[in-house]
């Protein structure tokens, strides 16, 4: 029987060597006749590029043309695909990107940022020079979630995205709930451990989580990636009470990236939120990352998986490469650019939805008539309500869940109690989040 | 700006207007102007088949040509791609899909059985004449399953598979724990209900599992969908007793196609096994399917969604319509048909595990003694015994949980155990399935 493969290899060149970029190697080199096989053909790392030829990365790059410069490989005609995987919004791996794209020359990246900040831009470069960009590992690395917003829902009308977009925050909140310990503590032991970065706040303050669901949000609903329209809270204020407290209530406490509609416009959020504890979002531990997707027709679907780490991201890396060895080659955000609608945004204060409310109170007689008074003023009715004193000498906290309002209304209520005298804390408010 | 759609439509014939077929009709006609964004292009339904034209769907026919017989269809010129819902894995289907690959016509098709029978010979086929055969929809019809083992985890050696495909069995084991209800009595509501079949042995016998594990092993494992060899059990013997006694064990009961490595080669199963209670399988309820797949790079990544239903499954087989709009043309199983392996099967009696055994026996002295020695005798060691009486004139139950032991160890001492005297029924043996 003759040979299926076609003999042309598809040739590649990995710019940037570090985590992800070493695993690409990894896996093209162990899975070599496999990947070929559902390649349709070999794939061949004809170049790599970084910052460092000398350091140690624990993989022989003997075999591989070492490029000085990165951007040179954007017009170097023995290869077909620039694997971008140095990272960051702007320089090096921007100018490489553009550089390839404007030479008709697939790229595939990881690079998150880039992609959120610079996805209009890309996609209209990228068409107009007939060139794929891929990102499959920008997301959510072990789920195939682009590739499924992109093709596997693609008959659906997207009406929200729900994400559990971030190792770290989610290895924080997980830890902190199962060893009953505060943030800070675990965010040090993450940092001793490599879980988290030296400075954390990209990952704690929800900025990566932001860029993520950026990249769904332009996908799914078929608009212009707009990272300036995200209303970002990450979960430095999550202390372990409000852990117990929404454990008590049936919930956990998950950082989520958002876009949802309000009033009929979309709205981005990344924030923490309680999901009831019984949904399958709320089994998603760890460094796992979660990803819930509603359409029209295929009704809610949830991915899990690594969010990120050498292997799972290099999965998603070989997946791009592969599909543009297939032959696959797909408008960046899935619709022509000129389609990409540049969306009005909702803001969170138009989101319907139940609300959580933590109040640290000092303890004096009438204070839950004062609170109840102001939430009544502004219609707000609570379904459940805790009050617990650890101490006598120390303030109390009230725990309440609200029924259904809005979070405008319970914006203007919290500044209305926050003028309380006897509050003595900032309190704690999060959407309660139930997918529906 | 140019228009950036091409302007030839995709044009496609839809045999066999069932629940599925008209769930088609509904999506291409309420999403047409997002589907030809996504798509590239329109796409157009030509004609339309099923045996009877008089039959009210609620949905307007008028404009597309009726086709008596189905099988012209695939003759025709004027269509690009058949769709195939007539289901059955021979008869009319068969011949349909047979006939449309013969003639280079592309095929999608919902039709798990005749997949899982027929699959190695039709991707032959297929290939021959250069023609795509898709079957998102026959697999998990809101999870894009399919898309994700053959693209997104294209890089990966799959070592493992588990899926909850069968929404029925779903229903029914949730509602027997979530109603403390017994089996027939949630069967027959079901079927009161339209959620089952007035015969649903297709389903509670698992051979609906087995179809749609079938296709996933070939397409994960690279190997010829091979029907035969694999070991079914369905939900018929399920108690609502096993369903507490595992809910105190700490487990869900859950009907698993699962394909895995044992020995060294895989094995495919159907069966009802116990789920940790806190894994997100656990909490996959009712007529939602799960599919679990593990791969060396990406690790474990679930995928969560409505398992069939009219408009799911509408939505999976127009992502296949679309994907063939674009472009797409893969191997049917991801590789080319020549390195489909014929595999070599293990059996279940090869996996190694933890098991779930529940004996009924009488209450005599000396029981658990008689059972603990043959236990001893083929190595098992019990993690945990529970026992119970409901009432001193009834026998009592006997649960226990084994150590990590092989299933022809724990098969062997249970038939040892059954020939005691005092056992009263006959035992019940589940795999502990803990992902690992």
């Amino acid at each position: 029987m003759s040979d299926p493969l076609r003999p042309d290899p598809l040739r590649i060149a990995i710019a940037g060597l570090g985590t992800v970029g070493g695993g690409v190697i990894k896996i093209l080199e162990e899975n070599r006749e496999l990947i070929a096989k559902r390649a349709g053909r070999p794939v061949e790392i004809v170049a790599v590029s970084s910052r460092d030829q000398s350091k140690d990365r624990g993989i022989d790059l003997s075999s591989y043309d070492w490029v000085a410069d990165a951007s040179d490989l954007a017009g170097d005609e023995r290869i077909d695909v620039i694997v971008e995987m140095v990272g960051g919004s702007e320089g090096i791996a921007k100018e490489l990107v553009e550089k390839a794209l404007s030479n008709s020359k697939a790229v595939v990246t990881a690079n998150k940022a880039l992609v959120a900040h610079h996805g209009a831009a890309l996609a209209a470069l990228a068409e107009k020079h007939d060139a794929p960009l891929m990102y499959e590992a920008a997301v959510a690395g072990g789920i195939p979630i682009i590739k499924s917003v992109r093709e596997g829902f693609a008959a659906n009308d997207i009406r929200a995205i729900y994400g559990i977009l971030n190792g770290t925050c989610n290895y924080i909140l997980t830890t902190m709930q199962a060893e009953d310990r505060d943030f800070d503590d675990v965010l040090k032991d993450a940092q001793d451990k490599g879980f988290a970065e030296a400075d954390p706040s990209f990952d704690i303050d929800g900025i990566d989580t932001a860029h993520k669901l950026c990249i769904l949000t332009a996908l799914g609903f078929g608009v212009q990636p707009d990272f300036d329209n995200i209303e970002i809270e990450g979960i430095r204020r999550i202390s372990i009470d409000d852990i117990f407290y929404a454990e008590e209530l049936g919930y956990r406490i998950k950082l989520l990236g958002a876009a949802q509609y309000a009033e009929n416009r979309i709205v981005q959020s990344v924030s923490p939120c309680l999901v009831p504890i019984d949904s399958p979002m709320a089994a998603v531990d760890s460094a796992f990352n979660a990803v819930l997707v509603e359409g029209d027709f295929v009704g809610k679907g949830l991915a899990v998986g690594s969010g990120a780490g050498e292997r799972p991201t290099a999965s998603a890396v070989v997946a791009d490469i592969i599909d543009l060895a297939r032959g696959l080659k797909l408008p960046v955000f899935g619709v022509p650019s000129q389609f990409l609608k540049q969306a009005e945004w909702a803001c969170t204060s138009d989101i319907s939805g139940r609300f959580y409310i933590h109040l640290t109170v000092l303890d004096q007689p009438g204070v839950l008539a004062d609170v109840s008074m102001i939430l009544r003023d502004h219609k707000i009715s609570m379904e459940s309500v805790l009050q617990r004193r650890h101490n006598p000498d120390h303030p109390v906290s009230i725990v309440m869940t609200s029924h259904m309002t809005t979070q405008k209304a319970i914006h203007q209520a919290v500044e209305k109690i926050k003028a309380l005298s006897v509050i003595v804390e900032k309190p704690v408010v999060m959407r309660i989040e139930e997918f529906s």
